[in-house]
Parts: C-alpha cells; structure tokens; sequence
C-alpha cells in the first residue's frame, strides 16, 4: 500500500451516483475521498459497530448525523456515531461537494467504501 | 460530544511543544488536529495495535512511516500503520504546520491524542 497519497488529486465524480475512491483500509479503518456532483446524495443508513467522520474538502454540503441535519463547508468535520443515522448530500453545487470519510473500525475490508 | 468542529478555527500552537486539539474521541478511534510550530516534531513513536493517518491542513512538514520520511503539503495524507515506526516534524516553517490526525483504535479513551 502506497503511503502517501494526494487528495488534490481525487477530484472525479461519476454520472451515475456518488464516487468513492479509496485511500487506505484496513481491518481497524478506511479512508475514503468521496464526490458528489450537484444533486447526488449518500442515502441516510446506519452501522450498528462502526463510527464514521466526514470532512469537508470542498464544495457546500448537508449532512446528517442521528437527528440532525447540518450545513456543512471546506475545513469542517461532522461526527456520526455507531448506531445512529447519517449521511450527506450536495443539494445545489454550484461545484462537486468532496469529502475525506474514515470509518472505524472497517466492516468490509476489500470492500470500498463500505 | 457537539457533532460538528470547524478546524479552520483551531490554529493555535503551544510554545513549549506541539498542540493537540481533541475534535472527537470514541473507543474505536480519535480525531485530533496538531499544530506545530516551526522547529517542533512528534517523536517517531510506535503504537503496537493502532493505525494512524496524518491529512495536512496547512503548511509543509516531514513525516516519518515505516523506513520512508516523506515531505507533505497540504491536501496529502500518509498512513502509518500499526506496529510502524511514524512521527512528523515542521522543520523549517516559514508557518505553523497543522494536521488532521486519526487513529483506530483509540488506546487510551478519555487521553487526548494518546
């Protein structure tokens, strides 16, 4: 595993839904850059054993964290703790909405972006 | 625990060695933000079960993974597995250098930035 990597760099999105490109994984954590084009969403879930935290790299964004929805901008983190719901969305752009997600532990490793 | 933490206004450094700023802790993990200033380091240490990551919010630095010493911007993220060698320095400034720190599993819950 390469152990440098350049999140500058992670900038594509994907027509379909939300890209996720992973950085690391292991059995303890993942790093993920995920991309949200304008309008896309990671659907609202939950992970029973699994604590996770988005950055914000770029762009404007919403993110819920068990019964809250909070705007979110580049430099700021949001907690979503295990067993409660979370997820996020770019609701109007203009741009891509980028994010650095860990979760930890890893509940899939070999699965991206679990 | 407040649920979202703004690290663009988490800046200050200490005089006598680096800052560690907690932003939020579970038994799974912690999420830190370092701030050294120009000249200071965190020793290469060894956690024998925890893996880290380093993202650099701002400034350029040297970290240390394994055998490898890698000079990093902002943007970049290493990973520093566990049982590895691993430390980072701000050797020359001209600024602070500040970091967004995770490690999986937390060793020592309620101790910050263990």
């Amino acid at each position: 595993m390469e152990r440098l990597k350049d999140t500058t760099a992670i900038t594509e999105g994907r027509e379909e839904k939300m890209a996720k490109h992973n950085l690391f994984e292991t059995p303890r954590f993942f790093a993920d850059v995920y991309v949200l084009q304008p309008g896309q969403a990671q659907k609202v879930h939950t992970h029973a054993g699994e604590d996770k935290c988005y950055y914000v790299l770029e762009g404007a964004g919403v993110v819920t964290t068990g019964t809250e929805r909070l705007a979110v901008r580049p430099g700021q983190i949001v907690m979503c703790p295990a067993g409660e719901d979370h997820g996020v969305e770019n609701p109007g752009g203009p741009g891509n909405l980028r994010l650095l997600v860990f979760m930890a532990p890893h509940p899939r490793p070999g699965e991206v972006g679990a």
